[in-house]
């Protein structure tokens, strides 16, 4: 059984998803594909070979008859729309990260998707399938380190261009761990600070770099999350979780161990795609074979979005006020108590 | 384009070929099935849903017009006959180790190809594929540390099984690092002594275990592998090349990092399954992808499955003498002298 | 020549150092020691077999004629007394933390210091002679890493007792990193905020544990030191520092490291004594020989005692308001802008 | 109580452990000094304003009322008869390697101390008293790897100068590994082989460089031991013991850890005077406390001289025949069954 696939967005990312289900995954078919920019979907199609059809909009693309599932690959502000459209039509859809640019878009998606009354959505947060944090969030759960009381993390990027913005730290780069961490200890935000320490001469000057987040749980854990996007030595992705019995990390990234010039010493990554280039091919085999085996995706749900969205408003009123500011919750529905997988294990 | 395969041997090592075709990787089909016994290749059928004819036997496999490559994944002593069939065909094949299970009859298969005129044949020595050695492969002919002057490698399993006996050391266990080795430091085999330290108590009587394999290259690199397969303590593979400028070193396998009951300590594998279950995927991929390229699959080739038979051959007559006995291959043909890759970025 | 020193409190410490001088260092004498307790100055004489008086008081020992310098390791609301009086002498002394217990009281010390005109004291914060603290500050002074930005640092005991309280975290246990961080990148601190995570089972009901002390500096680094005193699992020091051009931490406490039971670990020290084993020689053993070098002892100065003490008075205000406190010092005196060797090197 | 030394030979390695005795240690005095460079004598008791007589010769030193023990650290040849003088004397001699040039010297030697009836020499391998050895050894002990089956060791320098010569790999470098190994494993060797790998460019063409011993023990512990002193990038001395139950391997020196460059790294000592500081303070020291607490040297025994001298004899005979070389030893004399240190604690 072969999971057929609309496309809506051909741009870097579209191509990247069109070219995993087309030549590395098993199981899924490309079959339409869209995009605002119809030349870009045309392209698409012949630079993967595609037996696939170029519709003109994604409404229409949403509504062919041969389109099981559908990828929401276009910018952000688009994406609330496709979704929406998508859950009308009662298709599965898996969304780039933002579900949409506001924590109101989101509720409009996660209520569009009570009311269809099981999950269709699920959105690429895709440290969830990194093997690492899979291995660290098994050590939690086992109690290995018992109850958890600290989160200290670290995303780290070499440089980043003239277009990023002190708020992009927040809204581009830290989201990835605020669905992470979320995810990974089981608990809820409560609040959070920002911290601005000195400034590294390597940030340009509209830029506040590094910055640290200090981020507080229903449950208590205190967790900083250093954002540090000039940091010059490469790419580096830390998380350490401190519990009542122990502490546990994510290894480093393995790397050829050399002894040379009096140095022992081991590469770090440079280009952050190849740091979880396996957890980006996990999570669509996962959407898809899940869907096949369950009728749901698996992954991050529209209510991990909906978190997502309310968790930056509040870093990014942080980062401007100074002050601690609360991260509040609507009360979650029943359809994102557990996904079906744990439902079934318990 | 799909790549059409018959699988001919449905046990274990067959049916994960199976279902990684099906289920993890792009490109490929199972058409045709067969095996010894009649009723596991139809279970096989079964168990993966497939739409997949029954042969009964490799010869009718083989012949099925809609057969475009085949796996050897029978046991060991019919490869051989299975790869001639193939190649008479002019047809690809994937053959698990061995080749053959003798020198003999590999070189009947590097004639038989030499005689079509180009390679259909790939090994699965999957540690090609594996990206540590990929890495370290990349930081020796980049000249990182200088021409290979020695290799200190170690092959340890947690136990074995009663019928595992000290030949197959050699043939079995010590086979992937006669291939892997040779390709890593591109150089050919000269001689090998095997030296018998002190038996570990928890091997059984009629088993020498440890054992170190010394073995010299054309070049003069001093290799020692330690085979330890009842180590008791995990699944390890160790692999450390000293040059002229410098050491370079498997990393390894990474694993959440733990700071509880007074110890720093990262999990070792105790499955050999998973150390290389990337490279598993990564080899079959390859074998489709460059089939559908160039026309030739780009793996282990025939060559190299016959150096690995030679080689074993004089392991095992070194175990028995203790004395150091010459590895003597014939002239290399010039079908195996570069890859097709290689070439090309000549 | 030999230092001619008097010891103030024959307590564990005062005895630990007595064993140093008498049977590990070279070039002291104990010629004189006192205690509230008679009793126990004359069995320390005993037990190390000391050829030295026993006074009855800490005036009556400064006074003696062949004391050339002093060892103050009484209980601390003592300390400042047997100083001032050691200085009034115009003698050398070295002074277990703290130098006083009030910020008021260090700073009597160096006025005395001041009057006197040459540096007499020195205080106990032996970080400064571990090793790995050397190398990191070297690395940071050769701008290995840049200007720093960031410092990550974890102070953690395996258990204490219940005598331990939540003050006690700031005063007894951070103080050493206080001291530490300062020294290490050469800054003073502005601020300091206390954040109280989820307490751990392990602690008993009258004491907050963990706690964090996020500390930021008049550059603007922003420090933040874990502290954490039952953590379980070891006695655990960690220091990070994150520049503008890459990262320096402290090694791990080097330990054999083994291959068993399915783990790769190595030990970590679980009595806090033997981190510092061989700082505690050094900061002795360099107190002795830049004396009679310099006419000067070389180790953390009173303005160091100082700074310890109003540090840690704010962190203890901070622990009680939950809000961001100033670290306020008076004017930086002349006579310790530089350490001699310092000034004898630029 | 002081132990009174005289010093034969005060060049550099003489110099050091004077300043030692004189810088660093407790309880020791040098008292007398020879050298035949009488200059030099009178030059190192001025470099380090030395309370001492400078003797004309070993003779009259030894002989001298005040001399309670002697250091033997003139030039390897004239080592045996200034041993044999201070035995016929009845004083503690601390030796430097070697403790006689031939295997018949320091049998010689042997039967001096047996005649006088207790031991009164110390050989300075000073790997014993490395904190890392210690530890290693106390793992093996232990039983927490079980029996030792195997060990994987190297002496890698960065470079050597043109004095080097192929037999020094085993006289001046392997000589340690040669002590240390049978100490750890409490074993004796029974033969050697040496092998050639291919020979590094950066070596001269007299010297062959690297060369690893394979060297088999009574108990059947397969030893391999790479030396390698051209090897460019450090100082570096590993040492790996596989077990039954497990693997313990000396720790890395520490060092700071640096993210830098697109780098994890660790600086490697090139100095290798750092590697075994400690070792060199706590050698002597332990020889001056043994003495006065036991009347014994605790350390390495003119025993273990003797046993690297017949086992370095081997290892130059292995280098030159290719062949497995015998390593024979006379009997063990009870006065060197065990140290004292280890009956008392049976
Ligand atoms: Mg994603
Ligand atoms: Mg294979
Ligand atoms: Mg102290
Ligand atoms: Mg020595």
């Amino acid at each position: 059984m072969t999971l057929k696939i609309g496309v809506i967005g051909t741009g870097a990312i579209g191509r990247e998803h069109i070219k995993r289900i087309t030549q590395t995954l098993a199981g899924g078919k490309i079959v339409a594909v869209t995009d605002v920019n119809q030349e870009s979907a045309k392209q698409a199609v012949e630079q993967f070979n595609l037996d696939a059809t170029v519709y003109p909009d994604d409404k229409s693309l949403v509504a062919a008859d041969n389109v099981d599932a559908v990828f929401v690959t276009s910018w952000g502000p688009a994406h609330e729309a496709s979704v929406l459209e998508t859950i009308a039509a009662g298709k599965y859809v898996f969304c780039e990260k933002p579900l949409a640019t506001t924590a109101e878009g989101c509720l409009r998606i996660v209520e569009a998707e009570k009311k269809h009354g099981k999950r269709l959505v699920q959105v690429g947060f895709m440290r969830r399938y990194d093997s690492s944090y899979v291995q660290l969030k098994e050590v939690i759960e086992n109690k290995e380190i018992g109850e958890p009381l600290m989160i200290r993390a670290a995303h780290r990027n070499p440089t980043v261009d003239e277009n990023y913005t002190t708020d992009m730290a927040a809204v581009d780069t830290l989201v990835h761990e605020i669905d992470a961490l979320h995810w990974l200890i089981d608990d809820d935000y409560k609040s959070v600070q920002v911290t601005f320490p000195r400034k590294t001469k390597h940030a340009l000057p509209h830029l506040q770099d590094p910055q640290i987040f200090n981020i507080e749980t229903m449950n208590g854990v205190a967790i900083s999350v250093e954002v540090f996007v000039n940091c010059q030595y490469g790419y580096d992705i830390q998380c350490e979780v401190i519990g009542e019995e122990g502490i546990a990390k994510l290894p480093e990234v393995p790397s050829v161990v050399m002894r040379k010039g009096g140095n022992l010493s081991a590469g770090i990554l440079q280009d952050w795609k190849k740091r979880f280039m396996d957890a980006y091919d996990k999570e669509l085999q996962d959407f898809m074979d899940s869907i096949k085996e369950t009728g749901e995706p698996n992954g991050p749900t529209a209510w991990d979005g909906y978190i997502a969205a309310v968790t930056t408003d509040a870093c990014v009123k942080a980062q401007q006020s100074g002050e601690k500011e609360a991260i509040e919750l609507q009360e979650k529905p029943a359809l994102y108590k557990k996904s079906i997988t744990e439902l079934q294990t318990q």
